[in-house]
């Protein structure tokens, strides 16, 4: 099997896969309990928690946990706003935010509040200066993600963070499912005070993330009950989900700067490969720095997404058509669409997605593949060509 | 060691362990990909839903999958108060629920609504009469737990659920995480529109639960995004914990009914042997069918029952004072405040919470342990006794 579709969901590493099941076997106690089997439980949250805080570079207690990276977001975008409603009604976000951002500016629209959606540029970047240009007096909250999930492509999270800074009032959120554990973001130095981070994406356990909060920053909590978290974020702790969320991160910590040099070299030996032997087919993105590396989106004009993608599982390689979660809709992708490619562009749209345990040969065999199933398809079926 | 502290959480079933590894080690799709492997994952998906409509009672699209009780009863509550707003401002429960219902009504009081909570009585049962005194022209909700998490009392669904029949307009929540999977509810017989479930209190995972919905009920959203569970939850499926719970209701079917007979014996046994052997102690509740025959509430006033749970862990014992989300407050607890016990019994009151796994001799050892722990502690303290 070729599994390139790591930005839907990651295979979970073995050693997080031991430490839930050992915790699940071991340690039964609710870290709210008062006895020692809950102190067991609540030690091993406290040290999940300091290895989080120190792969973030922030203090304990800025960490929350979450069920994943939509209620981290959802607890991010909808807690500012219910906190600080009384500042102000205004969010400046960008047109290719996740669904579990986009949705739910959406829904605060409905509600009354304003939403800027920035445009972006073909690359899949939004400017530093059109945020700027955005602001006003009523802006509570700027929310861009940093690595968008489609394309790949890297948002100047760094520029954004130093521009904000002049503005004592506005808080900065960012969305880091697809970088985190991956590519460095220093929150301190980004002037960001929320970040979003789900497990599932770096070989973690599914159901768990984390949301980062800057000390001092206000929330208005979604769940409420027995106030874990901070008060925060009530529920009882996934333990098991919440150690083996460390010990992913654990890994990441080794694997990271070897991923990011193989992944780079592998997307670009891609590109090359089909470039050579494929026609008609554009890149989304770009393969400058300002992308991701083990992220690569290309278009098939002509072809229809969803039947390459069955073409290829048929030969036991995975990736995806747009992300995950919109995949069953067949409209042309919003991302897409916001980098201004065609809707036959969007159509025909394949992303390929490296993880940590994606292998050299992975790469090639799925090259010989595409460059084999791609012709054919094209030759058969030009849905939308003429 | 004896774990006596199941209604906290519970040790998941080998069983369920086995499946969680099992998929987490297998089954790499995300259920909203596209591809092949998403489908797998779906189809397990799938499978755990059907087993919990069965054991419930109802259609496939009407559970929904959460991260647990909390959040279950976070979204059947605002989800409804937030879709039904127009209809009118006010809700019914009762004083002794768990915070995640208790918490969300004093959020909604913030907001402008207005919530009753009704008394009750000794045994700590509310009066289905208290419920139809208390609805207006601006009842929207009814919200009232199935078995109360502290004391074992069962609360007269039935009978609130028939009456609630005559009010078309008004919906009706339970709380069932301390009773699924052992005391049957039938949600059509009782006109249940919204139940709450929690895995990790029947030996499923934790971090996972459901909210039953009766189909046509309307929720606004807590988790906005990728539109999964029929658009009322989003978040990327944990596919493994999903297979774990159905692992866990599958179990809890074969063996729910010799718990009941045998947690009932064992009771009666505890209750006889502390009131051959222990004084000053009382009961919080009953005996009677209208308690759990699971969950135990003993009070010795004069002692902090903070103490003994510590004394007891030191024999290996773990039972809690209080239920496990409020235990480090020292505080009376609001239940048994509301069932007029005085200051003193609630402070020196312990829950003793039997699980699927729990045995004769864990039950005999138990009792002997506290015969000879309490009248140590009621020598040398008597911090509040005089
Ligand atoms: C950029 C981005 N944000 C948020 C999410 C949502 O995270 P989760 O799947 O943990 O709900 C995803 C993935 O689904 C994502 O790619
Ligand atoms: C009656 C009751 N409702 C809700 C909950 C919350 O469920 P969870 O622990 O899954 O958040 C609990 C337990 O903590 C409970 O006992």
């Amino acid at each position: 099997m070729i599994y390139l579709d790591n930005s839907a969901t990651t295979r979970a590493h073995d050693g997080v896969i031991d430490v839930v099941q050992d915790v699940m076997r071991n340690v039964i106690g609710n870290p709210s309990s008062l006895h020692g089997l809950g102190g067991q439980a609540e030690r091993l949250v406290t040290q999940a928690r300091e290895v989080i805080a120190r792969f973030v570079g922030c203090d304990t207690q800025e960490v929350l946990f979450t069920s994943g990276g939509t209620e981290a977001n959802n607890l991010a975008i909808k807690g500012i706003a219910k906190a600080y409603q009384n500042r102000g009604n205004h969010i400046i976000t960008s047109s290719i935010e996740h669904p579990s951002v986009f949705e739910v500016c959406k829904q605060l629209e409905n509600e009354g509040w304003k939403v800027s959606y920035l445009p972006v540029d073909q690359t899949g970047r939004v400017r530093a200066q059109d945020v700027e240009k955005e602001i006003t007096k009523d802006t509570v909250l700027v929310s861009i993600m940093h690595v968008n999930n489609e394309v790949g492509s890297i948002q100047p999270i760094h520029e954004i963070g130093q521009l904000l800074k002049r503005y004592h009032k506005i808080f900065f959120h960012v969305d880091a499912v697809q970088s985190f554990s991956k590519i460095p973001l220093s929150v301190t130095e980004c002037g960001v005070d929320l970040m979003s981070v789900s497990g599932h994406k770096f070989h973690g356990p599914n159901g768990i993330g984390f949301l980062y909060k800057r000390r001092g920053v206000m929330l208005d909590p979604l769940l409420t009950g027995g106030g874990q978290e901070f008060g925060f974020r009530s529920g009882t702790h996934d333990v098991a989900s919440i150690a083996g969320l460390a010990r992913a991160i654990v890994q990441a910590e080794k694997e990271r700067k070897a991923f990011l040099m193989r992944s780079r070299t592998w997307k670009e030996m891609l590109i090359d490969r089909f470039r050579q032997d494929l026609s008609h087919f554009t890149l989304n993105g770009s393969l400058s720095a300002c992308s991701a590396p083990y992220i690569l989106s290309i278009s098939f004009p002509g072809l229809k997404a969803e039947v390459l993608v069955h073409a290829l599982a048929k030969r036991d390689c995975y990736v995806s058509s747009k992300s995950a979660c919109s995949s069953k809709l067949e409209m042309p992708s919003r991302i897409l669409k916001a980098m201004k490619k065609t809707d036959q562009e969007a159509l025909g749209s394949i992303r390929i997605s490296m993880g940590f345990d994606t292998t050299e040969q992975d790469i090639s065999m799925f090259a010989e593949t595409l460059i084999d199933v791609v012709p054919q398809l094209q030759h058969v079926m030009k849905v939308y060509t003429k």
